[in-house]
């Protein structure tokens, strides 16, 4: 069976993309490039993985999101708010149908090139913020997307149900190449270690009791520091 | 209440333009490059017709869809087909998704906008080679829509059940701009008369006993011709 994943480059899709790696015979990246602050840094960690992994990689311009949607995720927006990663700051970084569209473009695609389940890496922590990250979501847009295509194809979210840190788990327990991967929304140099998607990034490996592998032994000290357990607390 | 619109600036799109002014606060069209034989010659009467009526029109371009996907409309595919509109022919010219990205990308761009409703002009004629532009199909994907969006954009379709000729019927109680509206999936300066949306075109100006107001005479009688109908047949 053949698959392709929407795959950031992220720490979620990265531990997909391992993981799908060994059940499907191929399986092709779709990159999305929709203009937020990190998607260029993300993207090149994606490619360096893919790389790395032998897997096609396909990027995708959306530029139309950058120019006519609203959110703080945006070059076009505000600031990335910093702190916990909770509904009230984080909804600003909210989208709009973002999932929706990246579903729908790589159905499109997987029907092109004859693949039969498009994977994407949505998870628990991510439904309360995001709408279309929900499991609900994910398997109505399934049933579209199956009377929608001649060739029936499948929508899979296998971690809809997880929280971070479990996706973590699977990561060290595959041997999945997260040392590589990108999660800052700033999309600088090197990671903030304060927004919400890094400190949630640093609360999973902490949950896991191991350091996150993408970061300085400073950097991660630091990171400690921001979610306020760098002295065991 | 405010309405996006999915507009091609063919036929059917701009009998529902026409509607929708009529019961809608503000109506902003969304027309497609999705890179189409016919995208820019469509695009053209779009823009004519939203002038005209005073209509928001919004230019969005899909140039991944050109490049990487797989349909005989596309410019990267082959010939259009000749003659009566039937699913063996045409599903050359099926483009994978296509309406399904349209209404993820329309959802995602009303929410941003504050628009209640995203609309578009599917029909029944559609439905035997385009899956996603079936009934079931959009009644699914507006249920995944509701979900996927925090305001619950609405998508409606509310020519599913009719066929074109009924269309042409409500275009001209309403008096629609149809005379600059655009069909022909060869995209060159006049109708080809011979392709599968022109042959059905011509179909259903003849049931409902009317000139198409968009050919000259000559054209008129070279359509007929092509349709079988030149003797009153």
């Amino acid at each position: 069976m053949d698959a392709v994943i929407i795959y950031s480059g992220g720490l979620d899709s990265t531990v997909l993309l391992a993981d799908i790696m060994r059940r499907m015979d191929k399986v092709t990246a779709l990159n999305f490039n929709y203009g937020s602050k990190h998607n260029l840094r993300e993207r090149a960690s994606a490619r360096t993985i893919c790389e790395k992994l032998g897997v096609d990689f396909v990027e995708i311009e959306l530029p139309f999101i950058n120019q006519f949607f609203k959110s703080d995720l945006l070059q076009s927006g505000g600031n990335i708010p910093e702190g916990r990663y909770e509904a009230k700051s984080m909804k600003s970084t909210v989208v709009p149908f973002r999932n929706g569209i990246m579903i729908s473009i790589a159905a499109g695609y997987a029907e092109s090139i004859g693949a039969q389940f498009v994977l994407l890496a949505s998870h628990k922590g991510d439904a309360s913020q995001y709408p279309d990250c929900r499991e609900e979501f994910t398997k109505t847009i399934n049933k579209a997307v199956q009377l929608g295509t001649y060739s029936n194809v499948k929508i899979e979210s296998p971690f809809n149900s997880l929280l971070k840190h479990e996706i973590v788990k699977i990561g060290l327990d595959i041997n999945a190449p997260m040392e590589l991967s990108w999660s800052c929304y700033k999309g600088k140099e090197r990671p903030c270690l304060k927004c919400g998607t890094c400190y949630e990034r640093t609360e999973a490996f902490y949950l896991n009791d191991v350091k996150d592998s993408s970061l300085t032994n400073e950097e991660w000290f630091e990171a400690l520091k921001v979610i306020g357990k760098d002295k065991d607390g």
